[in-house]
């Protein structure tokens, strides 16, 4: 379904471009306070341990400490986002490498870190548990009195009948995939700045929902909501990791109200791998029936999810649901560790997932002697999402022009007999993810010069959600896109959203801008009517002018010149999407190059084809399947957060050790948008932030396996672990 | 007319208080930017001079200099908020000593100020008058081609026919009253600081108003208006002289885009006095027809008003206003000088005519034998200002409660015949100022916790506007005060308001509350009804709570707990009032002191008794009071900006030579409220802000006069003037 836009759908660089790439822009960190004191966080050495005590004596003689918090003179309870989560700023018992003992403010940040090293902290050491493996034995130390499970048992959802529909496949396909711990790597540290003004609190923070951050502070903090702010203007990247008020928000409000100076605490590289969480790693174990012409009878996951030292994220697994299968089972267990929290890393339960079920797809598509395409085409969801009905589908036309774009049928021939010690292979995978939604406000106003200012309640995380706002408002209006200026990230000068995760941001915010729009509209046109003399009926408006239908056509400024306020309009809107289900769809296919001598593996050429609806920027939209893909094949082939079993200390929590995919590494990501003729979104758009990465580690381990016949069913899929494929009997 | 009113009309301390007395408030000048610029101005050393050259090599070199603008690379126009005072910001042609020449921006003060004094100008003198005297001489220098008269003639007025009513008179009194330039003298120095984001420019600002200034930056820097962004959060002052964006404000703003750096501009105390405009001096010609009885018959003023060497205020006069006069005609011509400007200071156009008018009526009295007060209540006015029909007037209460509270009838007995070098005496004087109004807007918030906030668009330039909104607020919802918070001063987060100038904040900006307010009441108890399926009829809202007319009551957390975004009104009001013009009143009474020695005279006693309909908050009320006073005691005894007549030279713009009066010179003023049943403004309020000053320099003097029997018609009453009136034959 074709639709003409003016100004959507085009490839529109950033509102906020120019800044971003000459340094004009103001991260959280670029903010400066004058008498602003920095702070610092001594944290345990000790993945599990009772605080004995805490000497802070030698700390406070150091000239330039402003105030220590610790266990010994800070009860604060913070709720982590998650009820279940509820535990003290600093508790007496630390349970990974990593956890918070104390915080300093001092007047500069050298002094701060002098500090932390002189407080000396007595602890008793306990038994602790690194892996989930370690964590599941019997015997095993517990971290909590309910034992090493969250809530004891897994959390299982069953429909149809598993056993019975596994009865009725010809062959049971039965296998384990591992994922492991993917931290989110985002390139901003964490920075929080405080400041009171009586008993007013201004959080500068780095957060993908500054409204999120308002209710957590408030909350933790026991203040009305009216006297929380919270700001963050412009924002480095977070994937899912920032998406709350955190512990280190806290710490500097609190040490601010102490010393009654701005507090800014910063966390190392180090920290900011390790004291808030990277993706929960998990173990899978699949049972799917399939019968001899390839129809899926039944699918049976039992997995357990790392979800390190305290409960953050949902541990969830998706996997089955881009499936049409009759009997399901899913029994997830959450599995306390004594690490780093598991928790959501851009599309949290997906890419682990994907992994999974698309590995075996291929495998079992491989058994049948299917091509795997046509095994997806014949089993992939076509019009519901669980007992949603889903809004559009777009897949197979993923899979088709995907197909056809990197050439498919032709390699997955050319490669399927190799010599050599480089082997090439294509591989593919489906990828899905449904959106979240939530109410958004918007505000909108003309100003009587003409000019147009959108107010948004979320903080553009890098996807250019600033832009895609002023969009959606311009062409819901009619006027070009640059008489719109847009105010984000403060929550005193925007309305209410509901924060940038889920991928809800352009669904749920755009909504609400659409009816400003149409508000605001509707008030310039009838103002126009009025003091043109010209019948309300016969006007509209039009690339940036009141135009009436005798081809007249007048300025906005024309009308309003004599206006003292803005028009303004400010609507919430909470979409239901009437019942269905805004599904994404994406399928990936990777083209790699495998090298049997060393174990290398380079992703050569990679094709992305998604249906999200409407694409309101084309060009940030691509960035965004381009970035998704690159964090995908870091999670396929490198990347891992490691603790030493022994010690129960993080390796690697630095960039370096993180391997993060660089931009010469990445490969060229040909992008494919799909119109699937969606109708419930703004414009026709679903979704797009979290899908991109979903499929990507799925497609690179089946091109893989296309090219060197070893299935990896570990991530990630380092040359040790091909090697040793290359060199096991029959291979 | 006594109301009874949870919130309003007590003593309520300001909701910033303690930031204010802490040092946490945020000041302009407490705003410091990363990589900020500071910048200076060069002004002019002679009072009128051509610009031949400019020479800024020197100062170029000078390490850490970043920019210099002045005539030769800057032709920015401004409008100066009067589109007679439109000007170059850097002109050729310099006509005042203090006259901007360039400004340069450097990495920090002492080298901007250093580069200063190397720009090397080379200047044409041009001749130049000083006085008002002077610049109407008729072979007096011009300072435009028009001449020194402001578009040539008198602004004249007449109602009646003044001939026919001073032929109708027993006796025409007539005399000469003058007044001087005598500054604002404001506590906080001006600053503008200035950050480009891209093409947005955001201005932190010392200003009455953020939407005037706003609109004056946008429109001189050609942006439009969602481009520009003002902010003040605290202001120290302004009384009239920061009304507008201001030469230095688009200074900053340039320099900034020219360095791609915060720029930070500040004047120095010496600068801050003569870089803008104080109040304009007068140079008044009364002819008042008196009957016997002691009505009056006639008022002809005839007046000049020095309004320096740009046009910028109105050079009005008030005076014949305030009695019921069938025949009035004013005169007024505006005249330049080569001076800094004459323009708004406190109720602009108010003391300097009372001063006269006031002492006027008080020489015709003591003519006629009449007390001063019996006189006022023959003469002044009952129902009307001007053509506009009253909406309440309590100044006959006023001179009744003032009069007795001073002990007027036994004093003025008492001190009618005194011996000795030390003299007593009361005088008195009536003060009238009518508020202008103008659209408001307001936004009011309740959050799902309960709490309130209150977003306004005024700054609160000392007045206590915050605490006002916040209170009418707190009264229109049925909250306490201390539910409420108040966000104001920054146009990105505020609505439209008009600016803290012309005593309009409390009428204008409070009606918007009070609707707002409403709406939102009513949007809490709808869902109040659904929720607690109570009928809605039997709700109400009391006390911070929901309350059932069978005696429930609800928490309002207990409603809105499960919104997610706040219920929110928007509002914008633009009140007529009904077409009344809503005046204040006031009977000013000082008792003072005079040394016929010394011709030193100490105010010993003071009550100001005003009519503002209801008092929203008593205690910021009776300190504006308090301060007028004080500002008019400074005007009639000491304050004046002096030039030296030879050269143009200020000689005394500093604090030191201001004399504003200091806190043990000030006299404890008894202020007293009297309630005239105003029913139109918000609450029944008038407004407060200009009137204190307007009658005390002629209460001074009349009781100076009453005192000593010397009667000094020039201001400010110093002790020159009283030796020299005491010397004089017949004293």
């Amino acid at each position: 379904m074709a639709r003409d836009f003016e100004v959507l759908s085009k490839q529109t660089p950033r509102i906020d471009a120019l800044e971003r790439v000459t340094g004009q822009a103001r991260y959280t960190e670029d903010v400066y306070l004058p008498g602003m004191l920095f702070a610092r966080v001594l944290r345990s050495p000790l993945p599990h341990a009772r605080v004995k005590s805490i000497d802070t004596s030698a700390a406070e003689k150091l000239p330039g400490v402003m105030a220590i918090l610790h266990s010994g003179n800070d009860t604060t309870i913070w709720a982590a986002g998650d009820a279940k989560g509820r535990r003290r700023l600093f508790a007496d018992e630390v349970r990974f490498v990593g956890d918070s003992v104390a915080a300093v403010a001092a007047v500069d940040r050298h002094t701060a870190e002098e500090a932390t090293q002189l407080i000396k902290v007595e602890y008793e050491e306990l038994p602790y548990v690194v892996t989930v493996e370690e964590a599941l034995e019997e015997d095993a130390p517990k971290l909590y009195p309910e034992g090493n499970i969250r809530e004891g048992d897994p959390g299982i959802s069953e429909s149809g009948n598993i056993e019975e529909g596994l009865r009725q496949a010809d062959f049971v396909y039965e296998q384990d995939f591992i994922t492991q711990h993917h931290n989110n790597a985002q390139l901003e540290r964490r920075v929080s700045l405080a400041q009171w003004d009586g008993d007013r609190l201004t959080v500068w923070a780095s957060t993908q929902g500054i409204y999120n951050c308002r209710k957590d502070i408030a909350s933790d903090l026991k203040l009305p909501l009216n006297k929380v702010r919270v700001i963050c203007q412009y924002m480095g990247g977070g994937f899912g990791n920032k998406n709350q008020g955190y512990d280190f928000d806290l710490m500097a409000a609190l040490l601010a109200k102490r010393t009654g100076r701005p507090v800014r605490l910063e966390f190392t590289r180090p920290e900011d791998f390790i004291a808030v969480h990277g993706r929960w790693p998990t173990r899978q174990h699949y049972r799917i029936g399939v019968k001899n012409d390839g129809t899926l009878t039944a699918i049976h996951l039992k997995a357990y999810s790392g979800i390190g030292a305290y409960a953050r994220g949902s541990g969830g697994i998706n996997g089955p649901q881009a499936y049409a299968v009759p009997n399901v089972r899913t029994e997830i267990s959450r599995v306390y560790t004594n690490t780093s929290c598991g928790a959501n890393y851009r599309a949290p339960a997906g890419p682990q997932g994907a992994f999974a079920i698309e590995s075996a797809m291929d495998e079992i598509a491989a058994r049948l002697k299917m091509d795997p395409v046509e095994f997806r085409n014949k089993n992939a969801v076509t019009d519901y999402w669980g007992k949603s009905p889903l809004s559009s589908n777009g897949l197979r036309e993923c899979l088709r022009q995907g197909a056809e774009a990197i050439g498919w049928a032709s390699k997955r021939q050319q490669y399927a007999s190799q010599n050599g010690a480089i082997r090439r292979g294509v591989g593919m995978a489906v990828g899905i993810w449904s959106a979240s939604a939530g109410p958004s406000s918007a505000v909108l106003k003309i100003f009587p010069d003409g000019s147009i200012k959108v107010y948004v309640g979320v903080t553009d995380v890098g996807t250019g959600a600033k832009t895609t706002m002023g969009l959606i408002a311009a062409e819901a209006l009619g006027v070009p896109f640059d008489a719109v200026a847009v105010v984000s990230g403060d929550t005193d000068s925007t309305p209410y959203s509901v924060g940038e995760s889920g991928s809800r941001t352009t669904g749920s915010t755009g909504l609400a801008f659409i009816e400003a729009s149409k508000q605001v509209r509707e008030q310039l046109l009838a103002q126009a009517a009025e003091r043109l003399k010209v019948p309300r009926d016969s006007l509209n408006l039009a690339g940036g002018k009141i135009v009436s239908s005798d081809g007249k056509s007048w300025e906005i400024a024309e009308v309003t010149r004599r206006n003292v306020d803005a028009i303004t309009a400010a609507v919430t809107t909470d979409p239901s999407f009437g019942g269905k289900a805004r599904t994404d769809f994406a399928a990936h296919f990777a083209e790699v190059e495998v090298s049997r001598d060393t174990g290398k593996v380079r992703v050569v050429r990679y094709v992305a084809a998604h249906d999200s609806g409407t694409i309101i920027n084309r060009l940030t939209a691509a960035s965004q399947v381009k970035g998704g893909v690159s964090q995908g094949i870091g999670m396929a082939l490198r990347e891992e957060l490691i603790w030493d079993r022994n010690t129960g200390i993080p390796v690697n929590n630095h960039y370096h050790g993180a391997k993060v995919l660089l931009h010469p590494e990445a490969p060229e990501v040909e992008v494919l948008f799909v119109d699937s003729g969606e109708a419930m979104g703004p414009f026709g758009a679903k979704s797009l932030g979290e899908i991109p990465i979903v499929a990507a580690p799925a497609a690179v381990a089946n091109a893989i396996y296309h090219a060197s016949e070893a299935r990896i069913r570990q991530l990630p899929i380092t040359p040790d672990k091909l090697l040793e494929a290359f060199r096991a009997p029959g291979a």
